[in-house]
């Protein structure tokens, strides 16, 4: 099955219009690791995508950590002493530092100043800041903001509740013909921020859309989760699942202009980097591929080494190394249609080659067969000419069930498509089986 | 035993004569894949080396293929309605598509044109065509030519028979010490093209000459055969002797003066691979190490997955890449004896490191022996002085039993006869005796 | 134990300023392989280390050597036929080639100047020359120094011994928690040459000193030994001590201004060799990582293949590559203060990742431990905060028990330092534990 056939036979302005769209109905709810704003995504998520939800209980102990009590808020705002609201949480939810405690108060400037913070060097941003384990309340502005604000009393208000309830996090689970899984993790704790991470949201969405109705060869698990805490709470409830994981992708920053990064797995020769960086060269102009650190995002704790799953990290811009990164200007105009459309022809690519890697056995070994009485130069215009020609008699030349065709694309240097289309017609042409173990491959018993 | 030496002994430009006069006697002779071309090219090879010719029947099946039908040709022509031979197969046997059907017919120019076949590029070149697999016939003529052809009627003649005949192929094996063998291959199928291979014929033919006289560690086989069909025929036929090639090489477009090129084998790690891209980083100016490929030549059938048979390719020019391949302007010219003659040294040099490349034990392991009082910081002349003393050092730090002399070359950036001679030297003085299981490999017992 | 914080305690002019003196004291001595110059040596060192001196009786059998007649030399001069001492021992001990046999007579120039080495390119310095192995005598003397010689009779004297006596050589062992042992080891043959190597000789005695207060996890042996001949007859004494190296280091040339070149063992990938090129790659602004090649010093001996010690070679400028090696440009201006107390600081850090390259295992291996409650995004000032942090991270994610600090550093490209600096926090903390098998790097169970 070629999954990124399924995806090109769609418009590609409409699938990115579509992704965008998504992202802006996303865009105004205020997440946080816990509470409403979460449960109102996944809600939305679950109209496009089969969705499980699951509440942990705050105090929950998981691993070494313990889930935090539940945020909500409903309004904040600063008024200065003629009334006006110049600062107000309806404008964006990033006027709030996350996990505010409740404050209603009048002060002086000079004792709301150290609640307040601002970005000097993009004086119209406004940054994002949380105070997940310290209990704090404050807001953020544009530094413009700030500098206009006179001496004198501000009535202050943040109504928000951090109280006992719920961490929440979703899961779609698309069940394949092993039980070998396929991991794609988000994090969905940002508020408006579109490229972190509203663009991964997105598109491990739409990915999941595509894959739903196909035939699959392993067993799909998204998770839309809180940064860190989540995955924590996710691998502490899920020990079985788990080990089950063949490969991972954490999914975020996918709608910028910037070229593509993948980050290794902790292993850093796992098929999944393997496979991410085949695509990335043939798929993308230029790429980088970069090794596993232990910062970043979910992969820290999907790699820890008491777990040390295959996962890496895709993104087109690194975190932190774009200055729009958690301000407001990560907004809907920093991620494009096209650009968010190119990320999930990416992570299609991933899963297709993931899907189709297989080891065949040439039937023919002794010399080359005889491509000619059987037809098989001819093109099948997947390919110039020569290089699909090419492409099978390096198939035939590796399949000796020691090569997988990721093995043989990365050998040859040709694309994995090319590759994969010159084995399935070389098996059709009974020159090629497939190794005992991998039954599960046999495409040609998937309904088409 | 120097191989080296031998021929070095030999005035070089006398070597070359030699090469490229035998080239030049078997040039007019057309060649193709089956037909008395091919028994008069061996036995012209059989006069200067002990060669056995085997005809393999039409029709015998060899794994995936059939023996195809015996091509002849005495004559072929095109006369204009004057009666002049406007093309005339005894100027060239390019003239003639290699296993043209027999015709004899009067036709229209119109209707003669498909048949006909020029390089517009090359105006004064004949191009050179086959159709082994599908019966036609066809006349290859430089564009020129086919330019002042006129309209009207033309007799067509190719007196040529396609018939139940036999394949034919010739080998020489040279008795070694060792059952092991080490295969020299080339095609010898091609009509009047002088680097295609003309250059591998009287390379391989030279080199037979060097060794026949020679007490051999391995025993040698040579290979003139059709491509392709032949290899995959003597493959079909030698299961067992397939089993003993220890290293092989596949000669062709050693005439030229283009750099040295060696392809790996599939292993691409194989002693001959070490062997072949040491003698040419140290033997030649300038050189090009290419990793295996499924196409090229009769590597092709040694390597596939049912043999992978450590057998690689050498070359000068690579095919395809140079633009005389396969047209009239591969002739007598575009060979030179100088550039035969250091191809024949260099398949010296790599047979050398081959039939030299033992593992010896340091008899006095525990710390440096006192080389003084052996007087073997002495010169013998093989090499600049500190070069000589310092192989001698490193001959006795590596033969820990582990390091073959190719090991200790390569890990010393020293020549393989610099560290030959200083082993010799070494174990003349007693300082080091072979590995067990290499008493083959015992230079003292052998005949000078 | 951070032995280098115990290095950087003291001023570091005072260190290199001490280590030029101990230099300056030995410099005036006139050593060679025996005699009583290596025993006036070794009595010296004895001031500042322990020190045990061994004594081989001449014509003793060590493996393919004999211990040699001892030299030792009184008085030497030639005197022209005014009796002025136109050359004169008294000067400088590189006057005499050592070894030479005592001689006394008058000759005229003619028969003299066999016997008169100097150096024609370097006319105001004079060569160092030994004749171990090859009875002899011979002068060295500065080009110009001959060029006013005039034609005459000279009165030669050497007033030398060359009888049968001992070899001699020191040995400072450090006993630490473990027998396995790491090996210091310089050669004291040389008569007045500053760089090489009475820097090799100072530096090890220094680090002798610094570590012998100090908790050890490995044995410490130094040798001052003569070079080649010292090696072999040590290697020959303690077949068993040599079991127990586990690594080792030869020091020499460490004075002059070059840049570090660390000569890796003969296994190339020994913990040694990665320790020294992590040092050298963190520690200095630029240096050079040499292949194992069998010449230089005392590494051939315990690199030869009977041994294959873990042993390099540390030096600044490599021997022979500087103009002063072997003359008595090689003088106390040509090593300074501060590059002998560099060279120190380099030794310590080799030995403080040695004693302090663990393996731990992560406590809290499943995801994450949570680091803010515990209060570990503190910094302690051992580096950068973000490195810090950093450093942290790595440790918890890669102490599996498969990975050494040293791994870790070398992942993480942070120093060594900042690694182990993290690791005592974290281990503080709770959060690490050592292997199985490391029960003697526990750090703190040794005396601060």
């Amino acid at each position: 099955m070629d999954l990124l056939k399924a995806l090109e036979n769609r418009e590609l302005t409409q699938v990115g219009d579509d992704l965008h769209r998504f992202a802006a109905d996303l865009y105004p709810i205020c997440r946080s690791i816990t509470g409403d704003g979460v449960r109102r995504t996944l809600s939305e998520i679950r109209k496009l995508i089969p969705l499980q939800t699951t509440e942990v209980p705050t105090g929950t102990r998981i691993f070494d950590w313990t889930v935090p009590k539940e945020w909500n808020i409903r309004e904040a705002y600063i008024k200065d002493s003629a009334g006006n609201r110049v600062v107000d949480f309806q404008q964006t939810n990033l006027h709030v530092i996350s996990y505010s405690t409740p404050v209603h108060a009048t002060m002086p400037l000079s004792e709301l100043k150290p609640h307040l913070f601002t970005l000097p060097d993009h004086p119209n941003w406004i940054p994002y800041r949380t105070s997940y384990y310290e209990e704090n309340w404050g807001f953020c502005l544009s530094h413009d903001q700030l500098l206009v604000l006179e001496d004198g009393d501000y009535e202050v208000c943040i109504d928000s509740t951090l109280e006992d309830g719920h961490l929440t996090y979703g899961e779609c689970y698309l069940p394949g013909q092993s039980t070998d899984e396929v991991l794609i993790s988000c994090h969905s704790c940002h508020p408006s921020l579109a490229n972190d991470n509203l663009s991964g949201i997105t598109v491990a969405t739409a990915l999941a859309q595509l894959l739903a109705p196909s035939d699959l060869r392993y067993s799909y698990r998204f998770l839309f989760i809180p940064g860190t805490i989540g995955a924590i709470a996710w691998l502490a409830r899920n020990a079985d699942e788990a080990k089950r994981i063949r490969h991972g992708l954490v999914l975020t920053c996918l709608g910028d202009r910037g070229e593509f990064h993948y980050k290794k797995s902790r292993r850093g020769d796992a098929e999944i980097d393997r496979a991410a960086a085949h695509v990335l060269h043939h798929c993308s102009k230029s790429s980088e591929i970069l090794e596993f650190s232990p910062y970043g995002y979910d992969e820290r704790q999907y790699c820890s080494p008491g777990f040390n799953l295959p996962v890496g990290c895709l993104m087109r811009s690194v975190w932190g190394s774009f200055p729009e990164y958690h301000t407001s200007a990560d907004d809907l105009n920093f991620i494009q249609p096209g650009q968010l459309a190119e990320s999930l022809r990416v992570c299609t690519a991933v899963v297709d080659v993931l899907e189709n890697n297989c080891h065949y056995c040439n039937q023919n070994p002794y010399c080359e067969p005889q491509l000619g009485r059987r037809n098989l130069y001819r093109s099948i215009g997947g390919a110039a000419v020569p290089e699909e020609i090419s492409a099978r008699l390096w198939v035939l030349n590796l399949s000796d069930g020691q090569h997988s065709l990721l093995d043989i694309a990365e050998r040859s240097g040709l694309p994995f498509g090319t590759i994969r289309d010159a084995a399935d017609l070389l098996r059709e042409g009974g020159l090629l089986s497939l190794t005992a173990g991998f039954e599960l491959l046999d495409r040609n018993q998937i309904r088409p």
